[in-house]
C-alpha cells in the first residue's frame, strides 16, 4: 500500500524550492520510514527530495527504495551526485544495486570514482551469487597490533563515523593477516589499563569463513556461536571483508522463503509478492505448473495399458485419488524434512545410509498404520466381494508410503551429492515420480491380487 | 555424530580428578565446540567435567548441551550447585529451559535464587509463545538520563561483563520509563566531550515493541531497521527487556523450518532430525498423514456417484490423476506465496480484494496456458471421437487451476483473520479441498459435455 499522507506536501515544498522543510522531512523519522512516505512520488520528484538531505541521510533513505526506483534514478539523474551517492553505498549494497544497472552507465560511473573504490566494486563483483564474498562487506576496523588500548579507542572514536560496524575489531599484522579480534565490549572493559597492548587483550580463537564458502555454512557458524559479525578471509588468511548479523538475518529469511516457494513450485520472486507484475508472477508459476502438468500426463498413459481392468473393476477407480495423494504426501513430508535438515546443519551426505534406512522404516510403520484405515475404508466405499479385493486398497496404500518415504529422503540427497541446490527441485519432483509410481503400484497390486 | 576424539582423556582425567587439565579443556575452544565435544560423556559425567571449569565457561557450554542433557543435569544433580547454575543463565534461555523440568524440581531451585530473580523467571515464563515477552532478555544496560557521557562510560566499564549486550544503552527516566537509546558507537564518539549530558547525545526516535507484540512482528521490525536489539516496552512504555540480533536470528530460523514442515503436513520437530525418536516423529507425521488420507477418502465417496459415467466412458479415468495433481499443485503455489508475503509483512488483511483478484486472474491465465497443454495432449492418450469429448480435459483443468488459486489464497487470509496462523494448516487443508473438488469438477464438466 502507498502511503499518501505526505505526498501533497512534499509535492508543494518541491515546487517551492523548500530546502530547509525538506531538509527536515528526511531527518525526521527512520530512513526506511521516510523510503516508504514517498512512494507514491516519481522517481524524479524522490530524487529532487534526497537532494535536499545531507550525504549521510541521503544514502540511508536511498537504500531503502525499491530496485526499480534505484536503477531509475542513477540511470537518469546527474552521473556526478550520482557518483557521489554510489561513494556513500556500503560496499555489499553498492554490488548488489549496481548488478542491474545498464552496463554504460555503471562504466560511466566507476570512472568518477576513485581508484580504490573502483577496484573495490569490481572485486566484490566477481564472486559468485550465494558464496560469502558476494554478502560481505568491506568497511570494517582494522587495527596494527602493536597499538594500545588508549590508541586505539582514540582511533576508533575519530573514524566511527565512516564504518558500517564497530562491534568488532580486527587486529592484523603488517601484511593484513587476521591475528584476532576485539570487541567493543572488551575494549570498554580494558579502558580501565588504558596502556595495555591491544594484542594482549584481543581473542585469537577466531571463527571466520572464507570468501568462497557458501552463504548456509555463514548462518550456521554466526547463528550457532551467537556472532554479530563474522570476518571473510582469503586462502592466505588475509582479512577482506565481514558479514554482519543484519547480513545474515537478509540471507536467512531471503533462502527460507525462497526454499517455501521452490517447494511449492514457484521460482523465487526477486520483488514482493504485490509488487512483482502479473506478467513474471505467471512465468514464474507457469514454467512449474507446466513441466508437472507434462511430468503427470505419464500418469494417464501408465493408465492407458490398464484400460482394459480398470474397465473390468470400476471400483478401483474409487481410490486412485486417494492413493496419488497418499504418495505424493508421504514423499513431501520425507524431502521437506530432509532439506530442512541439510540446510540446518543437522546432517550430512554421510549420515545417508542412516536417514534411508530411517525413512524406509517410517515407510513401513507409517504405511501399516495407513493400510489398516484402509481396510476399514475400502468395505464401508464399496461392496466387497472377497477377501483378495479387500487387500487390494491397503497393500497398495503400504507399497506407496514406503516408495513416498524412501523416494523423498533418496532425492534430495541425490541432489546434494551432484552439486545442486536440494530444495532447488526435490518436492516436484517428487510429486511427478509418486504420481506415476502410485499409479504403476496400484494396477500391479490389484493385478497379482484379483486377476489371477 | 558424535564426536569420540576427547573422549578417553576426558574420562582418565575425571578418574584421576585432574581439575587443572579439564578447567584448560573446558576454555581452549568454543563452548559451542566443547559442548560438542561431550556429546558421548554421560549426563553425569558433563556435569562432573563442568565443575572444574569457572562459573562463566560452565554456563556458557551447558547453554550449549541438548534440551535433554540439560534437564537430566538439572533434575539428578547437587541442588544447590544446580541452583548457582541456574542464576547465571541468561533470563531468556533461562526460562525456556526450565520450562521442560520436573515442576518440583523447579521449585525446589526457585526457592534457592534470590527474590529478585525468582520474581523474574515467574514473570517471564507467563509470557506465551511467540509473544516478544517469551523471547526478551532482561539483561540490558539502563542508564539515568542525568549522566554525562564519562558517567556513562565509567559505569559500563565497571558493569559491562554482567550484561548480555552493551551495544545498546537505554536511557530511562526515574520512574523506568524508557526515553532514549545511546548506541556503543555514538557513546565511543561522544567522548570527545566526556561532560555533554548523555541525554543530549541519545536517540529520542526510537523503534520498540510490546510485550504481547507477534515475535513475526518482532523479526519484520529488527530486519527493516538493521537493528542490534529492539527493546521491549509494556503498556505505559516501561522498559521490560530486549530482543538482540541473535535471539533473532534464532527466531527466524525456526519459525521458517516450522513453516516448511507445516506446509508439508509434518508437525514441527522439537529437536534435530536425527535426535527426534522415530516414534516422535512417526506421531508427528501420522497424525496429518492420517487426516489427510481420511479427507482423500471424501474423493473415493464423490467418484462412486458417478461410477456408471466412468464405467461408460472409460476414457475418463485416465486424465483423473493429472487433474487431481495440477489442482492441488496450483493451490499450493498461491497459498505458499500467500503465506511467505504474509509473514515477511509484504501484504496485510486489508489487501485481501486485491490479492484474491490477483490470483484469479493468475487462474484465468495459468488455467488457460494448461487447457491449451492438455488440448494437445488428450488425442495422444485417447482416440477422440469428437469435439466435445476433446473438450473435457481443456474444460476441467481451466476450471480447477482457477478454483486452486482462489482457494488457495484466501485460505491462508480466512486463517490469519479468525487468529490462525496462516501456515499451520493452509497447505494440507488446501489439498484435500483440490482433490475433492478436483474430482467434482471433472464429473461434471464430463457429465455436462458429453451425457447431454
Amino acid at each position: 500500500m502507498v502511503n499518501t499522507l505526505f505526498l501533497p506536501e512534499l509535492r508543494e515544498m518541491l515546487a517551492e524550492h523548500n530546502s530547509e522543510d525538506l531538509r527536515e522531512f528526511c531527518l525526521a523519522l527512520h530512513p526506511s520510514r521516510i523510503a516508504e512516505f514517498m512512494d507514491g512520488l516519481s522517481a524524479d520528484e524522490a530524487w529532487q527530495v534526497l537532494r535536499h538531505a545531507d550525504a549521510d541521510t541521503r544514502v540511508q533513505i536511498f537504500e531503502y527504495f525499491t530496485h526499480d526506483r534505484q536503477k531509475e534514478i542513477i540511470e537518469t539523474q546527474d552521473r556526478q551526485e550520482v557518483a557521489a551517492l554510489v561513494l556513500d553505498i556500503a560496499s555489499d549494497e553498492r554490488v548488489d544495486i549496481l548488478a542491474g544497472i545498464d552496463e554504460a552507465v555503471v562504466a560511466e560511473l566507476l570512472q568518477r570514482l576513485p581508484a580504490e573504490e573502483r577496484r573495490d566494486i569490481l572485486r566484490l563483483s566477481q564472486y559468485p551469487d550465494g558464496t560469502a564474498g558476494a554478502v560481505m562487506a568491506t568497511e570494517f576496523v582494522r587495527l596494527p597490533e602493536d597499538l594500545t588500548v588508549r590508541q586505539a579507542v582514540d582511533e576508533i572514536s575519530r573514524q566511527s563515523e565512516t564504518y558500517e560496524t564497530i562491534y568488532y575489531l580486527y587486529i592484523v599484522d603488517h601484511e593484513n593477516h587476521l591475528r584476532g579480534v576485539v570487541s567493543a565490549r572488551q575494549l570498554l572493559a580494558a579502558m580501565r589499563h588504558p596502556e595495555t597492548r591491544i594484542a594482549e587483550v584481543m581473542e585469537t580463537a577466531l571463527t571466520t569463513v572464507n570468501v568462497m564458502d557458501d552463504e548456509e555454512e555463514v548462518v550456521n557458524k554466526v547463528a550457532k556461536m551467537d556472532l554479530l559479525a563474522i570476518p571473510v578471509v582469503d586462502q592466505e588468511r588475509h582479512i577482506v571483508g565481514i558479514i554482519t548479523h543484519d547480513d545474515v538475518i537478509d540471507v536467512v529469511r531471503a533462502t527460507a522463503t525462497e526454499d517455501q516457494l521452490r517447494a511449492a513450485g514457484v521460482e523465487p520472486l526477486e520483488d514482493t509478492y504485490l509488487r512483482t507484475s502479473i506478467w513474471t508472477l505467471g512465468w514464474k508459476r507457469g514454467i512449474w505448473l507446466g513441466l508437472l502438468f507434462l511430468g503427470s500426463t505419464l500418469t494417464a498413459l501408465a493408465l492407458k495399458s490398464y484400460n482394459q481392468e480398470v474397465a473390468d473393476w470400476e471400483w478401483l477407480v474409487l481410490f486412485l485419488p486417494l492413493i496419488i495423494s497418499t504418495g505424493g504426501n508421504s514423499g513431501s513430508q520425507s524431502s521437506t524434512l530432509i532439506i530442512t535438515a541439510l540446510s540446518r546443519g543437522h546432517i550430512t551426505l554421510a549420515d545417508w545410509s542412516r536417514i534411508v534406512l530411517r525413512e524406509l522404516m517410517m515407510g513401513l510403520g507409517l504405511g501399516l498404520g495407513l493400510s489398516l484405515l484402509g481396510l476399514v475404508i475400502a468395505p464401508l466405499v464399496f461392496e466387497v466381494k472377497d477377501v483378495r479385493q479387500l487387500l487390494v486398497l491397503p497393500m497398495t496404500v503400504w507399497a506407496v508410503v514406503i516408495c513416498g518415504t524412501v523416494t523423498g529422503s533418496i532425492l534430495p540427497l541425490v541432489f546434494k551429492r551432484i552439486g545442486w541446490e536440494p530444495a532447488l527441485m526435490s518436492n516436484p519432483f517428487v510429486a511427478v515420480i509418486m504420481d506415476v509410481l502410485g499409479t504403476v503400484i496400484y494396477m500391479n497390486v490389484a493385478l497379482a491380487l484379483i486377476l489371477k
